[in-house]
């Protein structure tokens, strides 16, 4: 891998060009692997991270100093921070990549048209992408594995914070691939030094990157999305909505609220919203309010809301677009389905939105006219997770409306090409 | 439909984002419809088409009149034209389409997990498609057909030649779509005459527009790619390879290197370089230049295929880039499949390439190897289409990475979103 530090203009475009025609030389070579070695591969990656352990840790050592002395936040330093324990944890997550179907070459669909010729639809890897995350070391090896396992080469540009353990861990799985004989290139780690590297990858490296994937707060993604001369997978935050209908069953509602909202509260999937049906919430809001506060939680309410629940604070149209990542919940009155359907046609990210009923009629109604990455009914929004889908790793829960929404795993790395088999046939 | 002439600068700006506000709404209210209310309109859209015939012939007449003044080419006036036989042919391509499968709501998979949750991922609209294209004036009606098939409200920029044509069909359509009570902003026309209208589409309308068709030659496509902020399906041109191999049928090889070269050469599917084996080039190319110099196309060819037929005149490297779309054909005699590969993988613009050859092994590591929308065996790159596919109408053939390569057709223009049924589960 290229090192180097802070690099005049011209030599950065340089180096960020070369890495991406290596990516593109890899891409190919990996595309035309077959799914036993990526996985074989994939199993070398684990046990070369688990081989690299003193490295890691001594990278991630630098990591921790560097942060200390930048006086980065607890909850960041707890992130960055990893042990045996934790490295042990990223080679498992390797390891569970490994045994992955392997999304390449399926035969999505196959049929003949009268002229004779058999037309098959066969998924084949996206090619090369760049992702472009924040602080936490473990992503190096979950999104190099994932690309890994969908025949992709990966760009992956990690938070300057976890820059070092970032580096180790790549050191050690690109070594693994040349070990196996397969292109070292199809995972590269960008150099952090450079700020601008993020626009070159925006940029699209001549080419030679079809997609983004930003993986991070909302600044990160703004700037992706305004920037990007390549398209995006776009991962926006996860405004996610309840809807407690008059219909409710009132054990269910406290029960999948609350998990929703407080399970844990800084992933994209919690609860940020909860909207209230008029014709039923002073018998329902006060026993979900009740058991939110009793955990921790910090109510913030609308009129209808607080005469209800008085404890609560007053919404601003603030909290309708805020996404809080904390034990903080926006609680709103609204007009039956149709109250709750405007409310979040309003305000949603478009990330994961669940209905709370037992009148099948609304239930349906919900899940057909949000228009989310993912709808549910009587469940809690913190099941939106590619693990949880049965869908294995995940990259992140994609808010976008092309390509793939929702979790974004191996098959969503993935596009199609028509394969054609014919017997001479000419069009007349 | 707003009508207006060149607006200042800010008065632009706003009348765009109008149009997108309309058109998102127009899209939720179209995602709700049944497939049959939609069939019910596309037929009414072309029974309108068919009423409003004189108005649209008077207004054609207007682009023609226009077209004269700016000495527009023969070819292109042709392509403008139209009367009664044409615009019949465009209503009847709108019936075609009511009677086209209806994406919307398919269940593209069901699955139920662990936790007891029913997973299904269903087929949605895109949502609002803004397509930009050039010329010929039943693009008006072909994309608004498939946008509305799908689901989606579509707002098109055409060419300024067919303004006025494009308006009266667009106005007939509308007024059809009010009249089954469907909304009519479903279909809107941004007018031609601000060259900046484009610049705002490109722009997304303040994230009203969820993607971009671009449909014209490489000046298009690529001002797009320059300056979209939203996701585009990308047409680039078709720069189609042959390779024929040594093991080729060398009547096949003739048949069909002539019916991809000369059956319509303006199609984006028609051949543009013929690639031939060196081991078998002096038994198979000159029957094959014979042929195609007798049909009227010009060779260009590299040293050895001059050698083996002197009548072409030489290739350049400029030749192994350009997209003819006239007949004529650049011959290189290349170093068997490897050579083939090689050259495909250096040039190719990803739309269409073809292998004759009897070699079953030859024929598997081409359709497998070479990274293009469509690769095809012994089978004319003219079958490009999406009607040839099976698939129905199409708004072209898509040459990116994500979302959708080959024909775009009503299926290629949705998504999908998942929808989670549970019985009160929380996530442990």
């Amino acid at each position: 891998m290229t090192k180097h530090e802070a690099l005049p203009d011209a030599a950065l475009a340089d180096a960020m060009m070369d890495m991406g025609a290596r990516a593109r030389a890899a891409s190919r070579a990996m595309a035309q692997r077959t799914p036993d070695e990526r996985s074989r591969a994939l199993s070398a990656m684990a046990n070369a991270i688990r081989a690299a352990e003193s490295d890691i840790l001594a990278a991630n050592q630098k990591d921790l100093d560097i942060g200390r002395a930048k006086d980065l936040s607890p909850a960041l330093m707890d992130r960055l921070a990893l042990d045996a324990a934790r490295i042990e944890s990223i080679a498992a997550g390797l390891e569970a990549v490994a045994v992955l179907p392997d999304p390449v070459g399926r035969e999505l669909a196959r049929w003949t048209v009268p002229s004779g010729l058999d037309i098959a639809r066969v998924a084949v890897p996206l090619g090369v992408i760049g992702i472009i995350y924040e602080s936490r070391p473990n992503v190096t090896a979950d999104a190099a594995a994932l690309c890994v396992r969908s025949g992709n080469a990966a760009i992956l540009r990690c938070g300057s914070e976890s820059a070092n353990a970032s580096g180790a861990i790549a050191t050690a799985m690109r070594g693994a691939l040349a070990d196996r004989g397969l292109p070292e290139d199809a995972v590269q780690l960008v150099p952090t030094t450079d700020r601008e590297a993020v626009g070159h990858l925006l940029g699209g490296l001549g080419g030679q990157l079809d997609v983004v994937v930003p993986r991070g707060g909302r600044g990160l993604v703004e700037r992706v999305q305004a920037e990007a001369r390549v398209p995006v997978i776009g991962h926006l935050e996860g405004l996610c909505h309840a809807y407690v209908d008059k219909a409710a069953d009132p054990a269910k509602a406290v029960e999948i609220v609350l998990n929703a909202k407080m399970r844990r509260t800084g992933i994209c999937g919690s609860l940020e919203k909860l909207l209230v049906d008029s014709a039923a919430a002073a018998d329902l809001l006060p026993s979900i309010a009740e058991a939110l506060i009793a955990a921790g939680c910090e109510l913030r309410g609308d009129e209808g809301a607080r005469k209800l629940v008085p404890e609560m604070r007053t919404a601003t149209e603030e909290d309708w677009q805020t996404e809080y990542l904390a034990p903080v919940l926006a609680v709103k009155i609204v007009d039956g389905i149709d109250g709750a359907l405007a409310h979040i046609s309003e305000w949603s990210s478009g990330h994961t939105e669940t209905v709370i009923t037992e009148d099948a009629a609304v239930a349906e109604r919900f899940l057909s006219d949000v228009d989310s990455a993912i709808v549910m009914h009587n469940a809690s929004t913190q099941f939106a997770d590619g693990g949880e889908f049965g869908m294995g790793a995940e990259i992140g829960i994609a808010t976008g409306r092309i390509h793939a929404r929702g979790p974004v795993g191996a098959d969503q790395l993935t596009i199609f090409k028509y394969v054609v088999r014919g017997t001479g046939q000419t069009r007349p």
